[in-house]
């Protein structure tokens, strides 16, 4: 198989999927894109804006001529998906995904027909905004784009995995699934959830007093973005690496408590230690 | 008094005191200002970047000719500057401070000598750089300064503070200095707090994979963003903040519990629910 010939089915055209069709096509990388999606008026943005060949709201007619797919949606529904698509795709067909989660999806292409080539996929880049609106041939450059091979998973599939990866400007990094997920857990999901519980407990301080929304300042602001990331996409983080996120806010919960020990009891110099190591590795990894 | 004919010394100039320096000659707001340092380098800069008509590291020199004293320093520098200055200022001397937490320099105000005139403030902005070289004359614009009279404070010193905090650009908020220090615990002690342990949770888990910290994206480093503040002023700020900010670590460890539990019960509606609403708050609050 010959990248620049294939049809590429993209299957949901939001953020992700969206700026994947919209990167092959600027960039010349495959014979064909096209689009599967829930909504016909996301299609038809999807053409306007010159992303794809061609679409369809019909998952089996949106596969049925494309050599390789890509699964663009929350992970549950891309779980959803590999189930229809084993009655649906030819032998040799390649699937690639880009879920948030690796180790379910993963495991749920294990029990595809073994004809079907699969690779797990997770491109470490986005936006606050979702959808198709917000949609960017440019949003993969220089991103980190993981790739989860299985077992069975052939060179020749991982070479095209690799060459479309490179070819939207991104950089190819295989990983195992379960190494993938602790570290998302660790960079992602412990982020998320502790801005939630900061948006939690300031709504409740602002229940006592209002003018705290007209002070919060950048700190805030930062602190708490990710809060507005697209709920659905996150429950299905959250339900499906529930377990190295519980591992991590474990730990989180002892760290919280060590800090408020020594707040308590007025330790200086250990909460200046803790205040100084974290700041210094902070700086060293972001400037 | 006149606000276009005193001299304002401001003591301190690092990003806080350094900004206000340049805005007052920017914008011509008092008749002189001088600056007061640790450091002969930092006079130098300020002279060089025309910030202060003159300058000096001796305190009781910098005051001596000015009508109105302003502190810029971390909180507790400026509970031992107020101590000293009771000996250096004269009757009807205006004292005003930029301090991150206000009850306790408040309180140390009342101990001055009744003939000075002393009010507290807080301008809410800042930057992720610190020192002179990060001072901008546009940093207050726009910005919130709350200001926090004494009993004894008089309407014409309030009305000369507002006119300061106005003329750079800044909107006067004039609060309660326990009703302050709760508010910026919630919107600014408690994120710091927050994104500490995260990164001290980031660095364990990158103790057993160096990799966390290619991957690290975009939300977690706006997420642990505030971690990167300067440490002499945030310990100053946990210091002299302790009460409100263990009270809202209190909720926040019960926030992160019930988040822990929906989790580890698998309770998605719950869980759904609670993302929702921070959401629908974080999207109401920034855009």
């Amino acid at each position: 198989m010959n990248l620049p010939e294939l049809r590429v089915a993209v299957v949901g055209l939001g953020l992700m999927g969206g700026s994947l069709a919209a990167a092959l096509r600027e960039r010349a990388v495959c014979g064909e894109v096209w689009g599967v999606a829930r909504r016909q008026s996301t299609l038809h943005k999807a053409m306007e804006r010159g992303f794809i060949d061609g679409g369809t709201v019909d998952l089996a007619a949106g596969v049925r001529d494309a050599q390789m797919i890509v699964l663009a949606t929350p992970v549950r529904t891309i779980l959803t998906l590999i189930r229809e698509l084993g009655m649906l795709l030819s032998p040799g067909t390649i699937l690639l995904d880009l879920g948030s989660t690796k180790a379910r999806i993963v495991e749920a292409m294990e029990g595809l027909p073994p004809e079907i080539q699969c690779i797990g996929g997770h491109p470490m880049c986005g936006k606050e905004r979702s959808g198709i609106e917000a949609a960017d041939a440019k949003l993969y450059e220089g991103a980190p784009f993981v790739l989860v091979p299985l077992e069975r998973t052939t060179e020749a599939t991982k070479e095209i995995a690799q060459e479309l990866v490179s070819a939207v400007g991104a950089r190819p990094l295989v990983l195992d699934a379960h190494r993938h997920d602790r570290l998302v857990a660790a960079i992602s999901h412990l982020p998320y959830v502790l801005s939630i519980a900061l948006m939690s407990t300031a709504m409740e301080a602002a229940e006592k007093d209002t003018l705290l929304w007209d002070l919060a300042a950048a700190g805030f602001r930062d602190t708490s973005r990710v809060a507005a990331s697209d709920v659905d996409m996150m429950l299905d983080i959250l339900m499906t690496n529930s377990e190295p996120i519980l591992a991590l806010l474990n730990g989180l919960e002892g760290r919280l408590a060590e800090l408020r020990r020594d707040l308590e009891r007025g330790r200086e110099s250990e909460l200046r230690q803790r205040l100084h190591r974290a700041r210094t590795k902070r700086s060293e990894m972001f400037r």
